[in-house]
């Protein structure tokens, strides 16, 4: 017998106090991938979860990689009961700037109905549901399909491991779903499918110019400022309408269906509810677009970082000998990610000024944008089990973000994606005083049970 | 009778050893200005130049400015005589950074035929040339001129100080001729007259978009990116030639006579020299200009600094919060300062975009630009001097730098500017391992008492 939504929600109160315990756990490892300062704190963290889940009653492998280690684990159902594979990521983004937050990103507090810390969102607290209503259904031998978790710790920094390694790791990987919660609600209580994912490339672009900083009124007029070269350089990406310059960028585009279009435009985002959420109107990139189309069915290209010269209080009179920027731009299905690196490099490279050269560092091909469609029976047949969670209807959305391993996984898996999530904008992932609504994790929760319980081959 | 070089040459030799002990004891003041920490030292530093004046016979004044205190001195002549006005200032640059210096930047060394130290060059060692030849002259009773010295404590913070009390001290600065020594040589040995000089004004633009750091994916194409917004706007603020696109910016800029424009060119600046000094060519710039042209007659903008988002190692996938420039722009003869200043700041404020906005701080209006002209009759007299330093022909530069204060003193003295300095490019002011050629101050010693001694009425 398959429980309900208020059975799976007792279910929750009982276990409430020690699921949270366990996420704050969980929570307290500093496990950020990007700074090799804290690579002991992210390795404590994989084997941490290798413990839990051995208690669990999965069969656990702690998988290397050459970079951060994959945590995997299985559990078999009989021979002919569908596979899920569960994707999420143990790493956290850094905490900087420290002095932002309101308590210790690594000591989980709850305030009010949310859990404060670094990663209580993203991915820690979506893993932690679904970990958790798997507990939940192993305990009580309600699981009636076959399950593999595959918890990366470089999902913050690219996954590199994790992709050299799926071929390798096919027998492993392969499943029917590929279930994927790094992704957000539309809002409170609406349960959300996210449709769409963008991928991502990246580099460091670095203008060099004299061997060192130079009098700027001595020099001023002379040598070329690397400065003034690479705000020349980025701000030529553009054209005056915000869309991309760079010849070929939009090349082979992906577009949706009559019907999934409508589902993507009927997601209103009202402007000043989002100036309300950030500060600002949503007034960015490609003119004449939707937001909904700038956001999930366009590239971008953003600044991450800038940096040159004298940053401190007051002037410094000198022509900088260097200037950098951090560089990444989001693609989308049907873009290759390769090419769009080659030909953003290509385009900065082409145009750099003489008395001055350009380098690049750090570049990075995340992986392609991801497009699902409501045609799909297991969507279809997912969408019936989120009806039951609240009473907003299900939403469909084309995400911006990137998850940018789950376009691989799906192909490497042989598994249809299924994207649903419970995080909020007002979690704040990325930035100071991350939290994660102790209400949506309970949403994950059950939404995790009711599909873990509920999955049959005639879903497929 | 007024002494040849050989005369005071020789008289440099007797006084050298002198000379040299007292340049140490002045160099070893950490006069730093900018910096609050070393008050004291600049106060020190004030108070025993205020003895050493007194002790050479001048009647000295300690003046008080709310900042630094300006050391003032003065001798009277026969009332007729000429009155000389001398500018220079005891304050340095900070030493940072330390780890640089190959000895103890506070306590001089003489290593092959130069001092170095902070400030042994810019602008002590300068100060102390004019300041020894000014004794020896009153030792022997052979001044025939009035002098007042007008020595000051920020020159390298802005020499806000005096600039305030440059009215009410109309009287103590009343002078027929203004020199100054914080000016350059074109090569060791030639005699240099430094002919004109650029102002500069500033301000930091910082461009706001969303209250915080926002995820790159989530928001990218829905929000303005204030670093990409800074680099349209900052890169929008030159044309494609090179030249500066503020509406305005060139309005009344000076010309030179032809005889001037031809000594002008007579200058010439190698190019591959250049390089070799530099790393990189001197291409920046207007084009179509010559170097000379670029660095002393033409204003430019420099951007000192940049500033935004994520700078550490790797990456970080947000659009920041916000993102600025520090910008300092060299103006010419005939610009004003306070116009160029709000061209600039309007010309950025009114073609932000919407969904951020800009605000600026730091504005700064360091002084107007200065340009001389060969056709004085007192150039042409202290040539004559300059003639005989040495054997090569006296240069005449139109200098990129700004000695702010300058064009200011010239108008309240009402003297008329002379700017020759024996400083090198290999003294490396401002940067770490400063130091001054002992031949050069040798030069200058027997520049300033052939000056002092020959400097009559006739001359004006």
């Amino acid at each position: 017998m398959v429980g309900s939504v208020k059975d799976w929600s007792k279910l929750y109160s009982e276990r409430r106090v020690d699921t949270i315990e366990g996420l704050k756990a969980f929570l307290r490892h500093k496990s950020v991938s990007t700074d090799p300062a804290f690579n002991d704190a992210c390795n404590e963290c994989a084997n941490w979860l290798v413990e839990e889940l051995k208690q669990a009653g999965l069969e656990v492998e702690l998988l290397e990689t050459g970079f951060k280690p994959v945590v995997y684990a299985k559990y078999d159902a009989e021979p002919d009961a569908p596979v899920v594979l569960f994707y999420g990521h143990y790493d956290v983004q850094p905490p900087d700037p420290l002095e932002a937050w309101e308590s210790d990103p690594f000591d989980p507090v709850v305030r009010g109905d949310r859990l404060y810390a670094r990663g209580a969102q993203d991915n820690k607290g979506q893993v932690w549901y679904f970990v958790s209503a798997l507990k939940a259904l192993l305990e009580s031998q309600q699981l009636g399909c076959s399950v593999r978790l595959m918890i990366e710790g470089e999902e913050e920094s690219g996954s590199e491991g994790l992709s050299a390694k799926l071929a390798e790791w096919k027998d492993r990987l392969q499943a029917d779903v590929l279930v994927v919660c790094d992704t957000g609600a539309l809002q409170a209580g609406q349960p959300t499918f996210t449709m769409g994912l963008r991928g991502m490339i990246g580099c460091t672009l670095k203008v060099i110019g004299p061997t060192h900083d130079l009098h700027s009124g001595v020099h001023g007029g002379i040598v070329r400022n690397p400065a003034i070269e690479l705000t020349r350089l980025v701000s030529q990406l553009f054209a005056a309408d915000g869309s991309i310059a760079v010849p070929g960028y939009y090349d082979g585009i992906a577009t949706l269906t009559s019907e999934d279009q409508e589902l993507m435009l009927a997601t209103q985002i009202d402007p000043e509810w989002y100036q309300e959420q950030t500060g600002v109107l949503p007034v960015g990139g490609e003119e004449g677009l939707s937001i909904q189309e700038r956001r999930g069915l366009r590239p971008t290209i953003d600044v991450n970082g800038l940096s040159s010269g004298y940053q401190g209080a007051g002037m410094k009179t000198i022509i900088p000998a260097e200037a950098s920027a951090k560089i990444t731009s989001r693609i989308v299905a049907g873009q290759d990610p390769a090419r769009c690196l080659k030909l953003l490099m290509d385009f900065l490279s082409e145009r750099a000024a003489s008395g001055v050269r350009v380098e690049f560092s750090d570049a990075c091909v995340g992986g392609p944008g991801l497009q699902l469609s409501t045609s799909s029976k297991l969507i279809q047949s997912v969408a019936r089990v989120l009806e039951q969670l609240s009473n907003q209807p299900v939403a469909y959305i084309w995400e911006g973000a990137s998850v940018p391993i789950v376009p691989a996984l799906a192909a490497a898996s042989g598994g249809e994606a299924v994207l649903v999530g419970f995080g909020l904008e007002a979690d704040r992932i990325h930035a100071p005083n991350e939290s994660f609504s102790l209400n949506q994790f309970e949403l994950g929760f059950i939404y995790a049970g009711m599909l873990l319980e509920g999955l049959k081959r005639e879903w497929l």
